[in-house]
């Protein structure tokens, strides 16, 4: 501890270097902390009430991680707490997600002790070989920043920098945490002088420039339409583009991950643009506009129904957090966060065609049918006319994250699911991590997810029971992996599972009142459940089993399926 | 599929290069698959029946791989099944686990055709910049071998090098195999010829030096012993050193990690060495030998007590799978199979001291208590009165896996823990693939767990009750992480848990009859258990409660965590 000793005398307000990371953590915004404890980062735990950190304590790290991916899209930031080797690489795929779909995390690991590593011991969570650094190693392909804090001269500077890269970059970032370095000693000072959040300006006659051509396209095409994608939600260009949609009076359309960007109850609003699986009408309205403001695109398989785009780039203007492209011309190291805001300030007024009508209506064949089978094509515009503003709704990679592009939203509802990198199980875990930022901001948090995905991640039930969160947790239960059997084997056993009583889950996992779960299997019962003011008053965790037939999908979900098994041949 | 069709033109007996993986599986002796289904491996799962493979469907993939660990722990080697990326990486713990520990298991991930991969797609399961290779590299850090199956002419070859490689190295190896490879044709004449899985066979002239040296040492020494550890079992010399044993009469004794390496009930057994933490009268034995005879040792913090060795280089012989040691002469490049072999032939008689006795009675103040509180002093011998021969025993990582120190094996017990990695919820995982090799065998499964670990991996009594499995689960209720405790944090919340009611998860796992519970608070009622033939007769998954006090833990344990506590600082 010699070096820590030299640096607390020249120090004038020496604070310890857990503290200080805490604090920087709680100063973006961050109030808890996911993780599982482990005894390379106990002693770093200690610190958290110092901060004004809550500690979640999840039951494992891959769940942690995807608590921490919902938190941080609620709350713009997040923070998970590992150990060394065991506790770090369980939560890989979760980080790997979030690095996947722009999610701020930063990832702490407690770290055996700096002498320990330099002498290369034989300790517990190693591979046995005295490498200390082959998991760092491991994280840096899925981080934006790997900062190793092994010196106090320069851990509290580490530690700002990489803070600000996970914000600005909106990536998960690793830090590692010896465990002598908790206590050692860093310049409280610091402190007082906030972190750099903003994002670097982009170069103002650049910027100009870019706006000029945007504009000369714009105001010049005859039924320019606006498509918002996963990244103007991720890079948080969200105000320019209300700004946008309400000045300019465009028709706006978002794509499966851009739902929940803009204000789904606007009259500009047309519904979900995604090739062969748009919202009725939505197609001939895009694909005939000759200008498309396209922001934030992530252009992948499941967002694009199988690559069944039909847009030209002669007709598309795509704006980026690092470029903007307007049809062939590329315009590198630009934010479009500043060029949407002088697009709107300089635009005037443009032509506007009329956008789609989108209001939750049932499509005419279940307005007729008297049948009381849950069906998607039934559900999702229902789950629509029930959801309330500023709802935060997770929807499972499976048959959910495809049915949600029926329902339309009320204003201010954010849309969660992993449509990019699609692990399934995520949103049981993500939704912890929502419900507990929804809860700190007021808001209902609700997830559907199917029988199969929730046996993944089934234990963080327990996580929501012990930190008295209550969200709506619909399980469609349909008998298994359908999205997988639309890919490959409708009837394989191995697209089957173990079927288990969800319902009297929670209660296996200590919930003694603190919850209420339902059994619904026809139409007029989760019609009558959704009029049920003590349900939607949401006091306890409530978990309902939604029936559903096990061959039943969404339409797009069976396009994206199908071209998915085509690619795999 | 051009090279496909080329292919199969040329072969002779052309098969589908999924069925020749497979097929080479089953004929090293696997009889059943771990894995989840995903998108990019479905396709290959159609070929499971054909090599006469079982599927188990594991509930994720992290539980999956510890169920691969533990069946390769008894099988002597086994096959995961994983997704690109979002499945992959969810097993890496394990695969760090079985890397660290030389458990041989064969990694199958399926990915992206490799048409979408040169073509840079931006797939779900992706990072979303067109680098497919990203987790390969991640996996080749933990990988003893790593085969990308991209090319059909040389697929084959890959395949055999690369469970050659695991076999001998006895560590994970790495196969992608891309959605189209599963259907290339290669060679089918291959399988004629078995798999080459001897061991390179030593220089003659080298081993015949190496056993003189040893040989020199050992007769002239006055009281030779003998320690077993992990590397015995893992390399695969256990009839040699039960030659040893039986032949030399010395005293022998085992370290944590070498439990169930030896026979137990064999009069030559003197208990466990593990320093501080040996058992009683065994570190007088063995810290006063002239002459450490070492098979296989991994000297890690938990397996010797937190480095509390006192045993001199110079009164010590190191036998190992790669170099032998004797004193400080290293002997690189050899193996310690032959010389084992020779060093038993060639010994003739040796001096040896009387071994302690070790018989599962209990400690004197334990006799004669009247206490019904079930404490580790007294449960550990007590549960070696009523263990069986070949019962396999999985403790976890906690209280049980420094509690088995204490209780003497029947013959032909394999004991499964991870001492070295130490992944908390690995044993349950572990538990689920070790009853199922243990079921093909006929043996009995046990393992003991607390009630923090089982939270991590829980769902996989679902995929023990789904395969039919009947293993006896010990679940240690003594509310939260005891040896996070012993480490830091009394009293701190971080290392309490949810209360579960344990006894009641295989219901809502949905097992019908297919379950026995039992809670268990008292001596006497664990004693009527241990004699209750129903319960002997383990026809069904049985899961006992066992209430111990949260504070209580094995002696050794408390010397270990002290030791850790101490290093962290």
């Amino acid at each position: 501890m010699a070096s820590a000793d030299i640096a607390t005398r020249e120090l004038e307000n020496p604070v310890d270097l857990a503290e200080y990371l805490f604090r920087r953590l709680h100063e973006v915004g961050i109030r808890a902390v996911h993780g599982v404890p482990g005894d390379y980062n106990l002693a770093a735990l200690d610190y958290l009430p110092k901060a004004n950190l809550d500690w979640v304590g999840n039951c494992n790290e891959l769940n942690a991680g995807y608590a921490a991916d919902g938190y941080a899209r609620i709350k713009g930031i997040s923070a998970l707490i590992t150990t060394f080797g065991v506790g770090e690489l369980s939560a890989l795929n979760a980080i790997a997600g979030a690095y996947s779909e722009f999610v701020p995390i930063v990832h702490i690991v407690g770290q055996p002790n700096t002498k320990s590593q330099r002498d290369g011991m034989l300790l517990h969570h190693t591979l046995g070989n005295g490498d200390f650094d082959v998991f760092t190693k491991m994280s840096a392909a899925i981080s934006c920043s790997v900062a190793r804090l092994t010196d106090p001269h320069d851990a509290a500077t580490l530690i700002d920098s990489t803070i600000r890269e996970c914000w600005v970059r909106s990536r998960p970032v690793y830090i590692t945490l010896p465990t002598d370095m908790v206590y050692a000693k860093v310049n409280g000072n610091r402190l007082k002088t906030p972190l750099d959040l903003s994002l670097p300006e982009n170069d103002p006659e650049k910027e100009d420039y870019v706006v000029d051509v945007v504009l000369k396209y714009l105001q010049n095409a005859k039924s320019p339409v606006i498509l918002v994608d996963a990244c103007a939600i991720r890079h948080k260009v969200l105000d320019e583009v209300r700004s946008l949609v309400e000045a300019s009076g465009l028709p706006t359309f978002v794509t499966p991950m851009g739902k929940g960007a803009v204000n789904e109850t606007h009259k500009n609003f047309g519904g979900v643009y995604a090739g062969d699986g748009s919202n009725p009408g939505v197609r001939e309205v895009v694909e005939s506009s000759d200008l498309i403001l396209s922001i934030g695109a992530i252009k992948s398989d499941f967002n694009t129904t199988g690559f069944t785009y039909r847009i030209g780039q002669l007709n598309t203007i795509d704006f980026h957090s690092t470029y903007v492209r307007v049809r062939y011309s590329e315009y590198p190291d630009i934010n479009m966060k500043g060029v949407l805001r002088k697009v709107v300030a300089k635009m005037g007024k443009l032509n506007a065609v009329p956008a789609p009508i989108v209001n939750n209506t049932l499509p005419d064949k279940e307005k007729k049918s008297s049948s009381q089978t849950i069906t998607h094509d039934w559900l999702w515009p229902i789950v629509g006319q029930w959801l309330k503003p500023k709802d935060v709704v997770l929807t499972e990679t499976g048959t959910a994250n495809f049915g949600i592009w029926d329902t339309r939203f009320p204003e201010g509802v954010t849309a969660i699911s992993q449509v990019l990198w699609g692990s399934i199980g995520y949103s049981l875990g993500s939704c912890q991590g929502a419900a507990l930022a929804a809860k700190e901001l007021g808001r209902r948090t609700i997830l559907f997810i199917g029988d199969g995905s929730t046996q993944l991640t089934v234990q963080e039930l327990s996580t929501m029971l012990r930190n008295k969160l209550n969200p709506i947790i619909f399980v469609i239960c349909n008998e298994g992996y359908t999205i997988e059997r639309y890919i490959h084997g409708w009837d394989a056993s191995y697209n089957d599972i173990q079927p288990w009583d969800f319902a009297n889950i929670p209660k296996a996992f200590g919930a003694d009142d603190g919850y209420k779960s339902y059994r619904i299997k026809s139409r007029d019962e989760l019609n009558n459940l959704f009029a049920d003011q003590s349900f939607n008053e949401h006091k306890t965790l409530q978990l309902v089993e939604l029936y559903m037939p096990r061959d039943d999908a969404p339409s797009a979900l069976k396009i994206t399926a199908q071209a998915a098994a085509a690619r795999n041949k």
